[in-house]
């Protein structure tokens, strides 16, 4: 075959490309390998993400080896791995330390150096829908790694107050503690009373017959109602709640913006 | 920027891409990454090859962990680790236990199976420059990884004889009874009196001002002779042979071939 049935104009792939790994189990659904690439590349760095599938007992000690391979220059990490990563003895940065998580790992010294950058990566996607949190009172449906991970952005970014909604009793007390304990005035909440910012950090939305994870009760015209499934991209909260006027926030800004977060995180310790 | 600044026309990179990695120190040299990629894709196979800088120390419990990232499918080993991954416990295939080094090794059950390419690829490059092995003398310069490769696929191929010349005369010693214990009629040259076939497999030839590796008076008119190396791709051994009237191989068919070879050896692990 000729040459040119693939012209990957401009792509690095050589002997000085660092690599980047993004583990999980299962792995095959992630979609961050080509689009990061592309927007290291952009930034004229030599760095290539390739998928890692890694299964529960042996990230703690392939972390360890694959810092002999002195190019790996840091590792995305994704479900099932995020909590597990963060009580590893790694050094936390603070997102990851507030949320319990690590999405993210690069290269520091001897070791790693972990953060969780979901939390701004929704952060970012407000703000570039023209939402200011300050001030402002959020209903937040799902306290699993999502759920805290935005829970916590939304604290450090100065809202005036989280409710939490969670069919697990126990993990929602345990997230509304962690957020007082940081000093955000934080509560339950019954997913049906209006806040200022609605949303949704649970699966619920992904299958069309999944119940609404927030009553349409609480969703008011001109308010923000933001929801962090990719796929469908408009969820049926985001449907109904377009319909009734209020701004909405699709899942793929947040995964927009965590792509261009992470290639900031990287661009550190890349050349 | 706009996302057409890098149109990677048809680049599989996501979530189901196998991962190859090729091991070296230093690794920064190393071509193959791209182009094996390009060969493997041509083929329609989702995998991508990464370079993977490691220290000789680190080799044998890298190799180990490794195993444990399920899409990585294979390894290529360059200098200076191909001798070590051979004296691994692990399954080594013919090439491999004959020259005892290793350049690919895939993923086989629990552990890795190994092989070496080098004479192989070698070979290929003779044949597709319409040169018979078969009961032909070689005159072989160096003993080291690339001699005992070569001397051990030509062997294979039915060359009449191979007589090696090389600095280190314990090496010569110790190939030339190996070759002969393979069933090879095998003796020492001295790099001066001529034989079908001259090769030179030793570094002399990447500066301007290395002595020959050969001498004038092996080369005849209507001979093959062919080198390893690829930078310079004439080298000056090449060019007086050419102008002798000789036909000759250059390194880059060797590596050409390799890389054929090695999509050949992957694509039994790939989907």
């Amino acid at each position: 075959m000729p040459d040119n049935t693939l012209d990957w104009n401009g792509l690095k792939l050589d002997g000085s490309t660092a690599v980047l790994g993004i583990i999980g189990d299962p792995i095959a659904q992630v979609k961050a390998p080509l689009p990061l690439t592309q927007r290291l590349q952009r930034r004229g760095l030599n760095a290539v993400l390739v998928p890692l599938h890694v299964r529960a007992d042996d990230v703690a000690p392939l972390l360890q080896s694959l810092h002999a391979v002195r190019n790996l220059a840091g590792i995305v990490v994704t479900v099932p791995h995020k909590q597990q990563v963060a009580a590893l003895p790694i050094e936390l940065m603070r997102a990851a330390r507030e949320a319990r998580a690590v999405n993210v790992l690069r290269r520091h010294g001897q070791g790693w150096q972990g953060e969780l950058l979901d939390g701004a990566g929704f952060l970012a996607g407000l703000v570039r829908n023209g939402f200011e949190v300050r001030g402002r009172s959020v209903g937040l449906a799902g306290a699993g790694g999502a759920g805290n991970a935005i829970a916590f952005a939304l604290a450090a970014a100065g809202a005036a107050s989280i409710d939490i909604r969670d069919a697990d009793d126990a993990k929602r007390a345990d997230l509304v503690a962690r957020l007082r304990a940081s000093g955000c005035n934080a509560g339950a909440w019954d997913g049906e009373s209006p806040r200022d910012l609605l949303v949704n950090a649970t699966p619920a939305g992904m299958r069309a017959d999944d119940p609404l994870p927030i009553a349409p009760s609480a969703i008011r015209a001109g308010q923000a109602v933001a929801d962090v499934i990719m796929e469908p991209p408009t969820t049926a909260l985001l449907a109904l709640a377009e319909s009734m006027g209020a701004r909405i926030v699709h899942g793929r800004h947040m995964m927009n913006e965590q792509l261009e977060a992470m290639a900031d995180f990287f661009a550190e310790v890349l050349r």
